[in-house]
C-alpha cells in the first residue's frame, strides 16, 4: 500500500513563509520513500511580506497559497479541501510562515491562536491516530493544540548555534514536555504519534539539516 | 584548500525564478562537499511575476535579487559585485527565471540576449579556465555565449517525460553539440570546463533530480 502524506505549507521563504530547504528536503525524502504526496496551504493573506535581503517587512500583500505553490511547482490545493480520510500522515515544515500565517506565535507567543484550518487539520489527524510530523518552529502548533504533548525544537540553551532556544522554554510554560535534541536527532511522542525536530532552529550546515529531515521523514513513515 | 563556489540565482519559483528544488539540492551537495558558497543574483526587475497556482502572469513587480534571497536565507549579494578571482567555480540552477530574467530565451529563443552581468560572469569564469555548472534550461546561456560548446538539456525527443525537448534542437541550431542524457546523467565538456544536465527538464521524481544534482556538483568540484 502506498503511504499518502499531506504536506502543509505556509508561504515560500524563511522569514515570512515555509523554510524552503526544509520543505524541499522533506519532499525529496518522501519521494525516495515512495510516498504519495499532496501539498496544501491556507488561501489567506500573509501576515506580512519580508524583503529577504534586508530582513524587513514591506508594504506588499501576498497570498499564502499562491506563494506556497512556488515550492509545490503549482501542484497544491487549498487547505480547506484537505480530508483526513485521504491521507495517512501530515507534515508541516518550519519557517516563520508557521508563526506568522499558520498561527500568531510570532506576535503572541504561547498566547497565540492557530489558523482555524490548521487547527482542524492537526486535531483531525490526531483524533484519527494518524502521525503528525512537525519541524523547526512547527512543534509550537502541537504544543498549543495537544496539551501535554512531548516535542523538541532543538535546544533550550540559547547560544550562537541555537538562537531561538527561548521557544523551548515557552513550550514548557505551555505545560508540554520539551526534549533537548541536537542536529540530526528527532523526538517521537509515541502516545500522540507526533514526530518533531529542530531543523533550522539550529545554525547548522544545510546538508546536516537535509539529513535530519531524512530521519524525521523515516520516523513519520514508520508510524503510519 | 577550501573550494569556493559562486551560485547565481534568478528569483524564487520555477515559473518566474530559480527552480527551488534544484537550487536547494545544489546547496546541500555543495555543503556536504565542504565548498564555501556565495550566492548572487542581478538587482533587476523580474520579466514578470507568475501566480504559481494558476500558472499565469500577474501585474505585480518583483526584484530578482530580493526574491532570490528567499532561497539564500538572506545571505546573497548583487551579481554586479561578483569578482571571478574570489571563486573557483560558478553554478547556475535552472527554472524559467534563467529564460526570463537572466536572458530573453523565453520570448526570443536562440535569438535571445543574455543579461549583461550574467554574460560577464560566464565569460570571466570561462576565460579564467574555472568550471561552469549549468543545469535544466541554464545550458542555453553557455550555448549562446560559448560558441560550439557541448551541452545537455536532457533529451531531444519530445514526450511526456521530456516536455521541453525542443530546447535541445534549438541548441543544435545555435551550432553547439547537444548530447542526449537521461535523468541522473550529466555531460562534461572538458575543453570548456562546462558541466551540464537536464534536471527538471525531465518529468522525474524529485529524489532522482536530487541525486542528479549530486552527480552534477561532484563533477563541478572535480574540475576545480
Amino acid at each position: 500500500m502506498v503511504k499518502r502524506v499531506a504536506v502543509v505549507l505556509s508561504g515560500c521563504g524563511v522569514y515570512d513563509g515555509s523554510e524552503i530547504h526544509e520543505s524541499s528536503a522533506i519532499l525529496v525524502h518522501l519521494s525516495r520513500a515512495g510516498a504519495k504526496v499532496q501539498m496544501f496551504a491556507p488561501n489567506i493573506d500573509h501576515m506580512h511580506v519580508v524583503n529577504h535581503v534586508e530582513g524587513k517587512p514591506t508594504e506588499e500583500k501576498r497570498n499564502v497559497l499562491e506563494e506556497s505553490a512556488r515550492i509545490a511547482r503549482g501542484d497544491i490545493s487549498d487547505l480547506k479541501t484537505l480530508n483526513v480520510a485521504d491521507h495517512d500522515a501530515v507534515i508541516i515544515p518550519g519557517g516563520f510562515g508557521v508563526a506568522k500565517n499558520l498561527s500568531s506565535w510570532a506576535t503572541q507567543g504561547k498566547d497565540c491562536t492557530v489558523q482555524s484550518e490548521v487547527e482542524t487539520t492537526i486535531k483531525s489527524f490526531h483524533s484519527a491516530k494518524k502521525p503528525l510530523g512537525l519541524c523547526c518552529i512547527s512543534p509550537v502548533l502541537a504544543a498549543k493544540i495537544l496539551p501535554g504533548c512531548e516535542v523538541t525544537v532543538g535546544s533550550d540553551k540559547e547560544c550562537e548555534k541555537w538562537p531561538y532556544a527561548g521557544t523551548a522554554n515557552a513550550v514548557k510554560e505551555m505545560g508540554c514536555k520539551h526534549v533537548n535534541k541536537n542536529v540530526g536527532e528527532i523526538h517521537v511522542d509515541a502516545k500522540n504519534k507526533l514526530v518533531t525536530c529542530g531543523a533550522f532552529m539550529c545554525n547548522a550546515p544545510i546538508h546536516e539539516i537535509f539529513d535530519e529531515m531524512g530521519v524525521f521523514v523515516s520516523a513519520v513513515m514508520k508510524l503510519i
